[in-house]
């Protein structure tokens, strides 16, 4: 096992992987901004290293200054964590080129599936469903709206450099189309430096079924059950759980196949998640699949009780995986929810602070991933999760009510300091969410009636 | 299911036992002392009631006042945690004569239980292996020292009104008996009301382990595994884990059998714990029953994924168990360190004072179940239990790793204020613990090393 790892990343998913890290004996160097210097993570690690100050571009988004911190450091291996670098086919390779282990599939892995239409055609070699939609990126606006025609509207239109929810946009109608998909590929661009996109069907009542996968060098390639991640907003997940619900077993089963068939046709290594959506004929198709930890990783590994993080750490260092499909069997039910510092009654708002009150749950089958302590100033710079809360409980009505007690109890307070812990309990107390009847527009829909209800209070 | 719940307690197991009450929908009124008023509990709770000062005679032990408290708030049921009333038979018998439903056994199985003479000829009268002793409590010292002479020394001599670790006295040589036999008569009238005292033979590296009991009203009685609680000290337990280890499966499985036969044979209603100890050539003898939660409840929580507090909550109602024998399958190791608030450098002296920093470890298979908070005013007049940090993994090594993490990520600090933290992080180094072959002298051996370095550190 490697005796010391670089996390370059911060938040709650540093300190994540630094607890697997520490439980393996392995020595922990941070890398930190000049804005996260005083958080929990950065105290918690055996070093820390400054790389620059925000924003990203500076600091965690500059894979020089981290390879730099890693070779002065003796670190045998960088973890990304998720977001910033942990993608980037290039800081693989500059990783690997200074004799660094990325933990993380290959570059030319990172590559294939981070093009989104080059993932398309790997999901249908792989023999699995994809949407109907274009197979490679398209250049032209009218051709594309020839594709999109022959689709049929709703059609959405993707950045193939996208992912993670950024850079798509939906087409509801025939003649938006032309200015969309101009708009859109400004915004690839702009965004990830690369403008080409592709277009395939948009599904407006789908729910979103995602499978991990593990993969170690030894040729094993498992999976963990799926997760559902029909709560979002703006196509950022809210809230997530497995298993997913209402599914039928065959087609819980189906997914997993088809996961492990994309994972293997790619060669992939590490630990990975394949995306599809599921439609109300049961229908699924690949959307996306992604190269790294996911934020929603801590409900798989409370059903199976498998550490994640210690999968990947013991694949990147050569190892096999710790268990077998057949060993795979996971327990009961376990939801996640995205603390997030924003305003709900501002669009969400980004609404950092300094919290004066911090007091998240705890007791009987809870987590909290969180880089959350009082007195910690949270910045502008950097996404707004704050906390995630895990729970877990033998069904699920079980576990939206532990949820519901955890977030009763989950205190955060200081000046500025907004969080979306009150729309998360209107999400868990809506019936279609009760009854597992929610599609992907639940939030969209939520935030419809509240915008009519404001409106009908403003009138009267 | 209960509307509302009075919780006659304080601290972590009143929080533990209002979290789980919320889950269930059930209002949650709580009742404190003075002292206690402004904790975490309290203003968790729907309502709570201010019942006396402390010490705890003027309000946690006090009957007449909890009593009152439940009928003016409507509360049908009262949960009494474990310490305090919880086995005191005549406050059972006042609830169920005021209507309230006393959340644990029936008063007269609290009676024969609370007699730990009386339990040793329950335990016989099931068949289950006690150790050589008195079958009934001794009146008189020079026929108590034929008996012990009879047995062997070393012997212990136990308050027949006695039980979690109080009230026993070991005598190593016979010409100590008489004096320590006074003693501890002297000791039980003035503790517990009752000097009345029994002698059985004391094993001196026995391992402690006990099993949990499920009861209910409709003849079910199952068992959910034992728990090793060999680390004590002064018969205090400091770590408790499940499975025991280095235990063989079949003695395991008879361990589990002779507890619920134990239930069976006196009518045991809700959960209960039978504990025993186990000797080097692995013969097991009881020793008593607990008519409580315990406070290490939450490892057995761990590797089931029952919450016991939900049983019992559903048992007092009338509802039969969630779950049945064959369907207990319990996964992986779970560990429990209590982390009090006492200097181990002077011999484990409680040492409260006020909380400046308490920041208690989180992340993946964590659990910490504590009433700790910044700003907590640790008061002198109750147990020194601050919290319980509680691990997951599936094996012994992974869950000792993931306890020395989040040990090490535990601060505390506040003037005056001491925890045994760094105590248990010895303990858990210690290459006895490790291989688990630790026996009940453990600690004493830590602590005579520890001592005896320190003299020479002096010398010098």
């Amino acid at each position: 096992m490697f005796e010391t790892v670089l996390i370059a990343n911060r938040g709650e998913i540093a300190l994540r992987v630094a607890r697997t890290c520490r439980e393996l004996g392995i020595r922990v160097v941070m890398v930190h901004s000049t804005a996260d210097r005083e958080t929990w993570p950065v105290r918690f690690a055996d070093r820390s290293v400054q790389i620059g100050p925000p924003p990203a571009r500076h600091s965690y988004l500059n894979p020089a200054g981290i390879v730099e911190a890693a070779l002065r450091e003796g670190a045998e291996a960088v973890h990304p964590g998720y977001g910033f670098l942990s993608e980037d086919r290039d800081f693989a390779e500059i990783c690997e080129a200074h004799g660094i282990t990325f933990i993380g599939p290959p570059a030319t892995v990172i590559e294939r599936l981070g093009d989104k239409a080059e993932a398309r055609r790997v999901a249908v070699d792989a023999g699995v469903p994809v949407l109907p939609g274009s197979l490679e990126a398209l250049g032209n606006a009218v051709e594309a709206k020839r594709v999109a025609d022959r689709i049929g509207y709703p059609v959405i239109i993707k950045a193939v450099a996208g992912g993670g929810g950024r850079g798509m946009a939906v087409v509801r109608d025939g003649h938006e189309f032309l200015q969309v998909f101009r708009e859109t590929r400004a915004v690839a661009q702009a965004v990830f430096g690369d403008g080409r996109v592709y277009v395939e069907r948009f599904l407006e009542t789908a729910r979103h079924v995602e499978v991990q996968v593990l993969a170690d060098r030894h040729g094993r390639v498992i999976h963990l059950g799926e997760r559902d991640c029909t709560v979002q907003r703006s196509r950022q997940k809210l809230i997530e759980e497995t298993p997913a619900p209402a599914l039928p077993a065959d087609l819980r089963a189906r997914l997993g196949e088809a996961a492990v068939r994309c994972a293997r046709e790619v060669g992939y290594v590490g630990a990975g998640t394949v995306e599809f959506v599921v439609d109300d004929e049961n229908n699924f198709y690949f959307i996306e699949a992604n190269c790294r930890i996911q934020v929603e990783h801590p409900v798989t590994e409370m059903v199976t009780g498998i550490d994640l993080i210690r999968e990947q750490l013991l694949v990147a260092a050569g190892h096999p995986l710790s268990v077998r499909q057949e060993e795979v069997s996971p327990r009961g039910v376990a939801i996640e929810c995205r603390v997030n510092t924003e305003d709900p009654d501002r669009g969400f708002l980004p609404a950092p602070g300094v919290l004066d009150v911090f007091e998240p749950p705890g007791g009987p089958f809870t987590r909290v991933d969180t880089y959350g302590r009082a007195g910690l100033a949270i910045t502008p710079y950097y996404d707004s999760l704050l906390a995630k809360v895990v729970v877990w409980a033998p069904d699920r009505p079980g576990a939206i009510a532990r949820m519901e007690r955890a977030l009763s109890e989950f205190t955060v307070a200081g000046a500025g300091v907004h969080t979306t812990i009150g729309f998360l309990r209107d999400v868990l107390a809506h019936p279609l969410f009760r009854d597992a009847k929610h599609r992907t527009s639940l939030v969209d829909q939520m935030l419809a009636v509240s915008a009519c209800d404001a409106g009908i209070r403003t009138a009267s």
